[in-house]
């Protein structure tokens, strides 16, 4: 028998703080799906989460998110029916009913997708996704590196815009493709994934990451109701490491080709005070160095938090003379293999460096 | 009773003439297109004519083509199969079973798709468009001018790539984003546009243009076998106007944004000695300016020809030295509405000239 549990709009407000943690810089702040979530839950809807254990193995499960630079999120804002009708778009296109809704991404606002598709449609969020973070590009999942079938994939635009990506020959075609279509739509768009089957669920997508993500948040918000820090809030419920403490000094950022690129550079501050941070982003933080040194890269989640709030910051919105203390959280394991570093090691990012785990 | 007329290689030799004459400089060339009917031929295939008096109101009909820069056409080599596979693409989404298979232009090489989608797919040809020509853009047609639907639209490309434009809000933007998926394949793309029923073709469609350009080619290979005048040939069974004759001077050609565009500079030869014709593209001839003054624009059909054999010379392949005649055809009524000039007038193009149809 299938249990579903209930999601409190508090569980909703932990799940914001925990996925923008997870996000890795990216993914796009979760505040507008926050507030999306608060609006619904007070015109009395409803979301569940499911295991996905739950799920039988000719189940379908619909994967979401939005796609594009997340800096145009702030632009155009979140509107929770768009990345309904992306699912209800897949459903009349597939003629697949979907028994659930999951994150393509745990990292940032997409964590809040599935819930606001789930709100409108009347199904349950599965508490797993993908990414186990966030990662800028659509071959970066662990169905890519499983091989699965990347296809089709629907996009979504508030101004009635539709189009499905039915067949490509590659991953990364369907990166090449479906971007053109959302930098069309003005660098963002509402995408429901290739349909996955429970089987595959069970197999390849990571599990437990919204359950994770709540936990987290909810950590760091008790924390700051009790004055306590909230970084080690955080380590005291994942099996993280602090990197680095210091104070931004330089941001170089530009929205190129449908992303979000650059660099940050930190000043050290308490046990690192003369050391320099240096950290490129595409959308999510990629690569750390200290000193001229690699220090940590994906898939190694490289997080830049708030010192004094423990809440994490994004590539879109780190400034000058932001205090941080930048963190390191493990990778899902999928990740860690030849095949999974092909696709999400430094070198999928054109950093010309062998993966080495601040875990190792 | 629906009466098919077979269509004999005769025909579509004698149709890759007159498409590319109506093709008005666009459309790509023919001859790749009347390769592939050779060959289908050659191994058995036929292919069968339906005028579209004969179409139940309630029949669907797919119209294809091929859309991109023409040039590319010429690296990317035409495959019959890839357009029946984009009308078996809508057939799969829609659960439209197609009676027939049309012509989105008549001009060009997009006269013989449907033909080559036919040989595969065992439907017949409707004799009909929705230019009567050729034209670059999407909401350039008769269906755009009668506001019918302007989606869905499948696009395939030869390694597999597949996609749908399920829907859009107007028919500028069908152009825009099937546009780019289409410059995301390389600049070409074999496309099945939004299914018409046969009450909309006999409404909006322009009839009877298949035979037409048979009619045309037909002439203007008699009167090469018998050493004949070819242009008095095509005035013969086409109300047309010599409007020049002359000598190509320079030519100014980009690929830009999947549309080939620039500018043709003639001398005058014959009666037109000492006066100089100017002729900008974009795919096809849109305005002649001769002298500096307007003669012809679009709507009208303005058609470069080869002084000596009637042919059509593409605005992808003319070049220096060439031996022109410049004569103008009508063009179908529904373009002469003030609609019909708001979608194809010369302003359509961004010329600042109010239409002056060289037959008024």
């Amino acid at each position: 028998m299938t249990e579903l549990r209930d999601i409190t709009l508090d569980d909703i407000e932990s799940l914001a703080v925990g996925a923008w943690i997870l996000g890795t810089g990216g993914g796009g702040s979760p505040y507008l799906g926050l507030l999306n979530m608060r609006r619904l839950y007070a015109e009395g809807f409803r979301v569940q989460l499911m295991q996905p254990g739950d799920l039988a193995d000719d189940d379908w499960v619909a994967a979401v998110s939005n796609m594009g630079a997340p800096l145009v999120g702030q632009e155009r804002l979140t509107d929770s029916r768009t990345i309904a009708r992306a699912v209800s778009l897949m459903e009349d296109h597939t003629g697949i009913r979907f028994r659930g809704i999951m994150a393509l991404e745990i990292g940032g606002g997409n964590s809040i997708q599935p819930l606001m598709a789930a709100a409108h449609l009347g199904r349950p969020v599965i508490d797993a996704d993908m990414m186990g973070r966030a990662y800028p590009e659509a071959q970066m999942t662990s169905v890519a590196v499983g091989d699965l079938k990347p296809y089709p994939l629907s996009t979504v635009d508030c101004r009635g815009l539709e189009a499905v990506v039915q067949t490509v020959p590659t991953w990364k075609w369907m990166e090449r493709v479906s971007r053109k279509i959302c930098v069309e739509y003005g660098s963002i768009a509402s995408t429901c994934k290739a349909p996955r089957t429970g089987a595959e669920v069970k197999q390849w997508c990571i599990p437990r990451t919204t359950t994770k993500a709540i936990a987290i948040g909810s950590a760091v918000r008790e924390a700051q109701r009790r004055h306590e820090d909230p970084i080690e809030a955080i380590l005291s419920v994942e099996p993280g490491k602090v990197l680095y403490r210091g104070k931004v000094m330089d941001v170089e950022r530009r929205a190129t080709e449908g992303f979000l690129r650059g660099r940050t550079r930190f000043d050290g501050v308490d046990g690192w005070k003369g050391s320099q941070l240096e950290v490129a982003f595409q959308n999510e933080w990629i690569v750390a160095w200290q000193d001229g040194e690699p220090l940590a890269m994906s898939p190694d989640l490289i997080c830049v938090l708030d010192t004094v709030t423990g809440e994490a910051i994004g590539t879109e919105t780190i400034r000058y003379g932001q205090r941080v203390t930048v963190i390191a959280l493990p990778t899902a394991e999928v990740f860690l293999t030849p095949k999974g570093l092909q696709h999400v090691g430094p070198r999928a990012f054109n950093y010309d460096i062998d993966f080495k785990s601040v875990f190792a």
